[in-house]
């Protein structure tokens, strides 16, 4: 058994982002050597996400909408009395989980036609990270 | 330590469905000989999930309306720029999450007594796929 | 290749509630032994999660308010003509997902500054279990 470890670094331009990290999934996958296991992709931070769905920029606005409508930026979360504004990005962080697990077969991340891995930022703007963990043989 | 892989397929009759896969996921755990490790169970199309909760229709159905009360049907969706029309499964693949870890434990799927694993099908009435990759020893 | 499992007990004295399990966590790392891995940390009931996220009692409270916002306690879940009446949560459970993989990297948890591992309850005052299990070498 065989395990890689990478992190990715992040600072987005933005507040939130939908970045996509698929290319860099594959490009650790190959410096593991690893052919057959899983790929953990996990955000390192509470106020960000990582969602495997697909690359056309209209859903992952669709999703960002979403989770405005659902957890929106305001002022009345209790979090705030913290000092923070940013209560919204760890309901959104709830909402879509911060994690996923890719399974390689072959060399290859075994994913489906449409599935690109990407990381979802709702508080950036600052250095964040995601840890890559690969485990296998 | 090894890993055992096989894919199931759906084409289910409607375009809403919550398939109970707990049968198949213990009959691939058998088959692949691993008596302690994780299986992942995870779906390779964007407009479904998996969920492990009851089996009992009145849950299922209860969280098929939520999903459509959080994420409705809609034409207004960017999405729909492209030509589709399934932008709401797309959100609701990501309420729900597309992928569960299941525990394997003495050859078992470690569960409690009410976890059933379903396969939730959002835009269905075509062949789609959730593959399962059992690892461990 | 090893593997290591232990069971959370959980009886909370409330019907909801935020218990931090962080140290639980580590605990279990350390007498696996296990120094490069995935931990799987997953609820065993389907009314209640598993969420990391701050060590902070506003959020976690603004958590609790999002899910009942979301998904209501209330009477007329199709679920409740069991008999049963935490229809709510069940469709919590959905929405906050039940379970999380943690890397373990060097012995430790690979976990962010701000990361802090919690069971959610939203059906508590009853034994209720949590399965971890540590795999890795």
């Amino acid at each position: 058994m065989k395990t890689y470890t990478k992190y990715l670094w992040f600072n987005t331009q933005s507040e939130r982002a939908a970045v996509n990290i698929t290319g860099e999934c594959e490009d650790i996958l190959e410096e593991s050597g690893i052919r057959e296991g899983m790929m953990l992709v996990s955000a390192m931070h509470i106020t960000a996400g990582v969602w495997v769905n697909d690359n056309e920029p209209g859903i992952l606005q669709d999703a960002m909408d979403k989770l405005e409508e659902l957890a929106p930026y305001g002022p009345d979360y209790r979090h705030h009395r913290t000092g923070e504004d940013n209560g919204h990005a760890h309901l959104k962080n709830m909402l879509i989980h911060h994690q996923v697990i890719l399974p390689i077969t072959d060399g290859r991340l075994d994913l489906g036609p449409w599935q690109t891995v990407f990381y979802m930022e709702f508080d950036g703007m600052r250095r964040k990270r995601v840890v890559v963990k690969v485990m296998g043989e």
